[in-house]
């Protein structure tokens, strides 16, 4: 049963073929595609192309809908083709004839533009809340280990004295940085397509800025051709945030596959949250933060499947865009997973003291003995020379215990309130709030 | 010469393998790296780790070095290593032992951090200025033909009336809205990493918040270890936001190729711009065109090439970063030279008029009739119905010269000076005057 | 239930966040996993490490159990970890102790590692089958319509006469030519990897040649290193082969869609093939051959997805490696239904006639008729003049119907005999009747 | 000067943006241009299209530039176009008229095509060599630490005993595996394209078969829609060979980089080839694995590049593919600088003795010694719990000195003689002398 279709259907194996899988990703939608029905109907009703006795019935209705899916009693009917389908099928038969006049004015294409980009922003702010968490617990890690040293590596070998503190605060900064993605990609996502048709606009007259303020978006696509273009481009640009917040996670889960090694035996994990050996007990599989490196690396490559399937084709829409949603929507999932496995695993965190006091590591603490002369007064020349002959004459015996840094972000003063403003100032950029007063207000 | 190195030098076989096309890129980098050490020694100077003498023969000496760059009169000598070698080179030359004390409390790795920063920082605003030179002209385009109706597409096939007004103005309104991940990599080059010493700060008392406002940063990167993983972290989402423009301009590309093509003919460009045959008269090759589908390809690719050489590394800088210049200062100057001859070629077009008139384009109308029927009250189905019949019959002859879409972004109602504000409002949004005047500051 | 673990289970959080899709891909590997068990338990047997009687009750319970994956009764119990288990976990239960004297001199990863190359052998297989029915649709459709003359165009832009016989055959010839890469990864999948244990092999006295032979291997991983490495190498290998015939699917289907715009017209389907509009009758929409142009671009991704996971680690099995088969598993699925879709749709697919006798194309012909006037005696220059000022006088009036192309490979010689024995010899090269043979020898 | 245009030039601004780096790529085709030159015009004279003594004109002509190329006297003059152009221009210059009677029954697009061909041929030999070689080293080195033991690492977790020489095996095998993918690419690249002119044939009576032998082809390209359509199809399948190379580069530098890092300390080089402090004694900068991983990344990224240039365009040549040379020419290039400074570097490893001695490493051994309680007649289990409480009870001393594993490819067994003839069998397989006797033949 196709809607837009009068005659002959589809073969069989077409219809295998190009189903793909919609049907999954479809639940997802429907939330999305009633209130976008919604915001519609009141724009036909305001503009006159819908009764206001018809508008009501299909508020109504609509509403019924909405809180079915939400409460999982909803289902695409075998046959019925899509969950627009679906509803409309569910209108009509539910409250007769008015249940098609919904869509006047409106193609399936804008229709689905309006779903994607509904269930994006509810993505994003879901992804925001799980890193704002991860982000909290770094923090806290941070703080609760600024006194932990630890060595620092370039080139993966021994360097600098680091700490606890400065490791974790320097995965929550970055967090907190990859809100710039994100936002980038809530914008895109956050303007309306809804009147941009099969994507050249329609001749009836419809109020776009009204369902725009309907439906909380910030902004409208006004072109319409650029309206339907966006399709692709939104996905493509949500792609690169979780690419972008996927890198974070894959240095995080990269370094602590290396802590756990046992030549470092750095850090480590309660029994039940690594994979191990009876026969070997030093062995300690970090399986969860392995799948994790793996996991933000097929995230990482998400742009540029997007991007082969978008590029050398013209303006307008093909069916070739469909499979973005199989690009995207696990893309988001196994983001959000990663985000909140991070966050499980990190709570668990032990974290090995006084690393830095072995004398394996004195060597470490070089340029700190150089540097400390030279706030002395001696000349730089000479306190290097001095520290190479020490070391040289093997008479050099540094503190290893305590680091005296003090600028801003260094181990001594961690700077963790001003992170922590950062990211509050970018949570607050994706404003949500007006999304929840949209939604309840086309609820009430 | 290696100024961190006393004793030996490495083989000439790994000298080669390892320097790449660093000489080239340092040229590039060469003003930054004088801005960046003219505020190092502000800095120094503040903090007391430097005389008030000394600070101003180095900020003399530099701001000599930075005029002769401006001049072209800079070159990296033969033996020395790099750009900041050769700086301190010039600087002991000529002033003697003060060129050597600008190098306490920093080290190679962030001086090399904030050249990169501030040469980002300047080739996105050069990206921002020539796609608002390309946007702008899309918009007189688009105001220009907004009444030279086209047919619009979807699946390749004919579908809609559409206009050249709207397919100037939806690649407008893309370019506006690529300015959202040019914003978010600006953000992250606008931080300062000064400071971060080799990536786990350092004893010295450093001013990190004063280099900050010289450099004419928005903020800094404050954890050190976050500054020194901002490598690599920066590049890959600036060739994010080169990506996202990139696939603007392959549409757009992609476009022209096809209605150049003989048997749409929409567009054409004057001889010299095209390369043809001269037994073949209709032959008009569009190579810059496809040159700029392949061009845009080649910058989609960089995100997953950066990607690649970033992930599954640990903590910490390695060598392996010194790459990701060959990735994106090419990208760069590719997309930059992509927006200058679209700019370039665009001024040129000419657009076939009067294209929909011919019958072969009656069905598009199609729509257009039934919604004019149920505009003046015919139900839906019965103008479906009987436009249906009139096409089965070979009765349909829709008016083809004017189309009465009226809504925001339709091809009756651009909205372009909608657009025009999104992007003036994108573009104010980079305050690119800072940077000005702080530059002016350090130079005056 | 885990077999290698004794005591603590892991966390339920952490047992979601590692299966992944595993269970749905252990089904898959299912039949393969007891033909490696089944080699092992012969193997052992011939070292004196399984006495003959316990040999022969493992084959026994194996077989039983091979029959009852072909038949689809067979199911990964509740509880129990994944397909070896499952295995293991019914020779117990059906034949006691025996069961688990399976697992000597035998690793989990070489288990794994076996099973993943039969069935990538198989899988190659069906894709080479597939491939084949297709390439022989090409050839018959070559032959059919060799006389049926199309435009050939350069640049997108008309250039020279062509012909559906051409067309269709350079597919058929692009196949043959695909088995290169195919082959390659099913030299490396056909190597015995059985006996490399955890990578590192065992002190057991195995004798690896027997295996390989009893599964009817071409040749054994020598080094259990690289036996271990090939995990991802393989599933790399492949993935370049499926993103080879994606190419020539890709490019195939960018031409239908493209032939099908009305502008062309040169190709048709049925109605029930392709997707329309009732009020738009030219509107055919190429649903199945763009989802084909998009699909195969996803294809064209895995390289890189894998490349993704893989780089950048060290020697030795990770964790990591699991999540290949989510990309390499579904890529096989979607190739093999991109190569029977393919095959479905051409079998009906309807070619224009006479396309080029409308003197639209006339053009087409100039460089014919200069050639003819070479041949004919006449110095190119001049030919090329006379031609030159015929067109440019309007009075080029060429013969649009015949083409006298008569070289290897042209419109006049199409060389599907040659193009035919290609194939068959690439066919040949795969020896798939080894596999068949050593695969019956086991189960007799 | 463009020898195929008539009248108009291009404007500046258009050649700038078209010509790429075609003037440094066109000196590496020009012998190839020359050679397929050769071939041609013997074809040509063969039937009868041109006469006896044009074609030793030509011959004797082409020989001199031949050599003046070898001899690094050619270089393409300011103004003339390209290689081809310039190649013409001198027989002209030199010879006369004849030097236009080249291009017959050829197009540019044949010509550039053979040109590719006929390098990538002489490339892939390149590579195949600088890998033997490598390979060859890699056996001695395997060969020569046979005995030194060291860690085998699962999940980057210490797991079983390994050897120096299972590790240089490794790779030396994964080598000669590579050859699978370099013989497809190499497949591809060795068919003969010329006479598919512009991708459509010719009216011409060409002999397509004799230019095959003459240039030493392997086989030609029948369908010409398929041989222009190879391009793009060689170059991608060349890059797929090459990152499957890099992938084995990229593991072994990974290791390298790992190893020499000092909580491990397996490995080390002199110093002159590695980066040091003059401070930190200790610190030894792997720079040239470091970079080693980056560059076979860049390589990994191209395959995708490639991919997205082609992708969803159609039939035919596109100016596009002028683009693939920016890919595949430097990823050649850097492939071969990579193999043999892996080589460079690898002469020079020391490796550390008696690293499994230190009890460290001891529970490295648990397997062994229940494997060894087993073949001594103890029953698994009883084995495998008599060692586990050894290890609880800390009573586990095991011998850390001697493994006695023997199986094929195993510590104590390492098959360097089937590796060896494997790689022999791969070379071999190229048959390179094929094209020596051709060109010889062409050249005498």
């Amino acid at each position: 049963m196709k809607l837009w279709q009068k005659e002959t259907g589809n073969k069989k194996e077409v219809e295998n073929f190009t189903i793909g899988r919609d049907p999954e990703f479809d639940i997802i939608l429907a939330p999305f595609d009633v209130l976008g029905s919604m915001a519609h109907a009141h724009m036909l009703a305001k503009m006159g192309l819908l009764t206001k006795e018809d508008n009501e019935t299909l508020q109504k209705g609509l509403k019924e809908i909405y809180f079915e899916i939400e409460k999982g009693q909803f289902q695409i009917a075998p046959g019925v083709e899509d969950v627009h389908s679906q509803v409309e099928f569910l209108l009509t038969e539910r409250y007769g004839e008015v249940g098609k006049k919904l869509h006047s004015g409106r193609s399936r294409n804008d229709q689905v533009l309006v779903d994607l980009k509904l269930y994006y922003r509810a993505a994003i702010r879901e992804l925001v809340e799980e890193a704002s968490t991860l982000f909290q617990l770094l923090l806290e890690l941070s703080e609760k280990h600024k006194k932990d040293l630890m060595p620092g590596y370039t080139h993966t070998q021994l360097a600098m004295p680091s700490s606890f503190g400065l490791w974790f605060g320097s995965f929550a900064e970055s967090i907190s940085e990859d809100m710039g993605l994100l936002q980038a990609a809530f914008d895109l996502a956050n303007k309306n397509p809804l009147g941009s048709a099969a994507g050249y606009g329609s001749s009836f007259p419809l109020d776009r800025t009204y369902t725009t303020e309907l439906l909380g978006f910030a902004d409208l696509h006004h072109n319409v051709i650029n309206a339907q273009n966006s399709r692709g481009k939104a996905e493509r640009t949500i792609a690169f945030a979780l690419a972008g917040m996927a890198g974070t996670l894959n240095k995080l889960a990269s370094d602590v596959c290396l802590f756990m090694n046992q030549h470092f035996g750095f850090i480590s994990f309660p029994d039940d949250l690594t994979t191990g050996s009876s026969i070997m007990p030093h062995k300690k599989n970090p399986d969860v933060f392995e799948l994790m490196r793996a996991k933000t690396n097929q995230i990482q490559s998400v742009p540029n499947s997007i991007s082969l399937i978008l590029t050398n084709t013209t303006t307008g829409y093909h069916r070739d865009l469909q499979l973005l949603k199989e690009e995207i929507f696990p893309a988001i999932e196994t983001m959000k997973d990663c985000l909140s496995m991070c966050t499980f695993m990190l709570k668990s965190i032990k974290v090995k003291k006084d690393i830095l006091q072995d004398s394996f590591f004195k060597h470490v603490f070089s340029v700190e003995v150089v540097n400390e002369l030279v706030l002395k007064g001696l000349p730089f020349r000479d306190a290097y020379k001095k520290v190479g002959l020490d070391i040289e004459s093997d008479n050099f015996a540094p503190d290893q215990s305590v680091i005296n840094h003090t600028h801003e972000g260094s181990i001594g003063n961690l700077c963790l309130a001003e992170i922590q403003e950062k990211m509050e100032k970018a949570v607050i950029g994706f404003n949500f709030d007006k999304i929840d007063g949209a939604f309840s207000a086309l609820l009430r």
